[in-house]
């Protein structure tokens, strides 16, 4: 019989062990009290099980409310816990509350993070994963291998009119610009409706593309209801767009894999309130299980924050997302990780350093259009500061030898 | 110009003014440097703002990773925060990713918990609310005021056959039940398929209406991606069913809505996941603001756990769920609490004298299944014990007078 596994992270007051029992207990067969029809036979063919455990350190003090016997340390550990696959087969919001449901409950855990997981071979046959991923946006975009598609955000997020934003489109398109994408707040406002702005830009951008033969990939936030984003993708979709964004946490996986199934718009997965599943260390969900729940939905672009960020996310744990989004899945190739948050170019010295690959949207938002040259400027720096960093220049090297990029460090630095 | 509202709980190193207005800035008009087209106007127009601060302690020590500059205190406080209803229209996944989105990764803040949010009476237009809500669901199931509904689950929550479940739900229904449903756990397994198990259930639940002129409800797991919860749906409502159960955060909220907009069965939104949104006292959401959300897609019944739960979730918090789901909202009735984990009936006592309603669905699964006297005892303890509590009887009186609720103080006291 085929399983699904997931790892966790836990801390516990009680042995290791009987904590993970009580998990696979919790999320398989059982209950407070032993129950008639519980046999050992639907144990054997239902239960979960504990499969490894590997310690870590102990604590003196717990990282979450939760049980806290007298004289006692809590032991933090990585273990790795089965399920049969018929408990769920292939529906995967019944796969989440598995693996992610009520566990986060249990008053024997003082601190429950999921890591990871892995699925038997047999999803490839059922799921086709981004319609897109990685290649496939990238070509869409008409970026060739061997640097970073290059993208910005409109600033200010909310505000500004479709006429105000298509002009800054156009300069970006001029610009060289690859990518631009709606901030995650603007969806459709009142001095902005969704497709009135659709229209506006999407006449700059065919334009551009009837002109140069380059078609910048616009990410227009579709996000809300299911009627109101399929009326969205295909407004998109009949301007000529090629992508739409997704907040995927606000829209969930049911409403975000309907969209994807439709296949025709590369989708730019935004993870906002990521913070709020991440955050605290022993609570909540890392990302590479994060990233393969959300790849089987068909996202074909997720946000995985930048180093050096504005945000409170660490180096480490950006450079762990991005080797996730390469790393195949079911059988698909990778998606493409988005890199984004208070970045203006000098980053990419240490993302390459540390990643050693340019198979990366890098986004700036204020970085390109806050720029002292302006937006035209902002996008010559980043592509700069990328060509340097191939080439192993350091951040010095590249100033002196570039103007833009000079200037970048000369205000962003 | 009408505003939206939220309250967070906030933690600190830096000026809660400061800090709080990072925030604001954060998720309207701001980003990490000035840019063109922030003019003065668009602000006005467009920008959040700190509406009130309630200071409240100061702590040594930092309840999350961010900002810690040396020497200092990190200061908690309670903020309210107001945005233009034009921001976001009454788009509801733009809404949470408005008040629930980036800023749980501000390093400005070592804890961020959103408690309440506050909507303007012109939602009431736009949004139906529950089609059953609290009311209409306890019609439904033939429950008359003055009591709760009584509640079980089907436990083992995997491995019964369609058979063995139905034989179960005919043994509850004769014992006077008034509410079945599926653990979360269970949505299609092999050995029982969601339509053979509908087909096997209702027949059962037909025939006792037939009889009897009560119909049990029965909360059939639907969850899945759209299509399978859409054909799920229609197979419920085609065999005479009433209630369909889905776990709400695995779905999410576009999905969750046109599931409620179809309106034909109360829908009983199982919280499963709750714990990595709540669980932390300083990071995530709260019930009163997680509740006001779900009601907005329709959710009729929702997960409030129970007082002396087995979960690791305060008794305190659970009284403030129970009075949430009772506070009308946007012009509709309310939401059905439904009272779960370890209950057995020993807890109405103090759940009577804490929230003085029996306007609950009250659950017990063990409670029920375990009960010395089989579930027909376990029923009948449960009724002994709500008709105890509301007469003003203790436990021990209760336990005294009726021979089932005695047994069940024996078994799980």
């Amino acid at each position: 019989m085929e399983r699904i596994a997931a790892y966790y992270l836990i801390e516990t007051p009680y042995p290791v062990e009987d904590a993970a029992a009580v998990l696979a207990g919790e999320q398989s067969s059982g209950t407070f009290v032993a129950v008639p029809g519980e046999t050992a036979e639907l144990k054997t063919r239902f239960a979960a099980r504990v499969e490894q455990i590997e310690l870590l350190e102990e604590v003196s003090e717990p990282a979450l409310p939760g049980d806290t016997p007298a004289n006692t340390t809590f032991k933090r550990a990585r273990v790795k816990v089965s399920w049969p696959l018929d408990n769920v087969g292939y529906n995967i919001p019944a796969l989440i509350s598995t693996i992610q449901g009520n566990l986060y409950e249990l008053r024997q855990f003082t601190g429950l993070k999921l890591d990871d997981i892995e699925l038997p071979a047999t999803f490839t046959d059922r799921f086709r994963g981004p319609a897109f991923g990685l290649e496939g946006t990238m070509q869409l975009a008409g970026v060739t291998a061997g640097r970073p598609m290059i993208g910005t955000i409109i600033k200010p997020s909310v505000g500004l009119t479709p006429e105000y934003t298509a002009q800054l489109v156009k300069t970006l398109a001029e610009a060289g610009i690859d990518f631009v994408k709606d901030d995650e707040l603007m969806t459709s406002t009142a001095n902005s409706p969704f497709a009135a702005r659709v229209e506006k830009i999407m006449r700059v951008i065919n334009n551009f593309a009837d002109r140069t033969g380059k078609r910048v990939m616009y990410a227009f936030n579709i996000t809300g209801d299911l009627e109101t984003m399929e009326a969205n993708y295909d407004t998109v979709v009949k301007a000529g767009g090629t992508c739409a964004m997704v907040s995927i946490n606000s829209v969930g996986w049911s409403g975000v894999k309907r969209l994807c199934d439709r296949g025709a718009l590369s989708i730019h997965g935004h993870r906002n309130g990521w913070g709020m599943l991440n955050r605290h260390p022993l609570l909540g969900i890392n990302f590479p299980a994060y990233n393969k729940i959300w790849r089987l939905a068909g996202v074909d672009q997720m946000h995985v924050n930048g180093i050096k960020n504005k945000f409170w996310e660490s180096d480490d744990s950006v450079v762990r997302s991005i080797r996730s989004c390469h790393t195949p899945f079911i059988g698909n190739e990778s998606v493409l990780p988005v890199v984004s948050s208070g970045q203006w170019g000098g980053q990419a010295f240490e993302t390459y350093k540390r990643t050693k690959t340019t198979d990366l949207l890098y986004m700036a938002g204020g970085g390109i259009i806050a720029h002292p040259l302006g937006p035209e400027g902002g996008v010559r720096a980043l592509r700069q500061a990328w060509e340097s960093a191939v080439a192993g220049l350091t951040l010095e090297e590249a100033a002196a030898k570039h103007l833009e990029f000079g200037r970048s460090v000369e205000k962003f630095g």
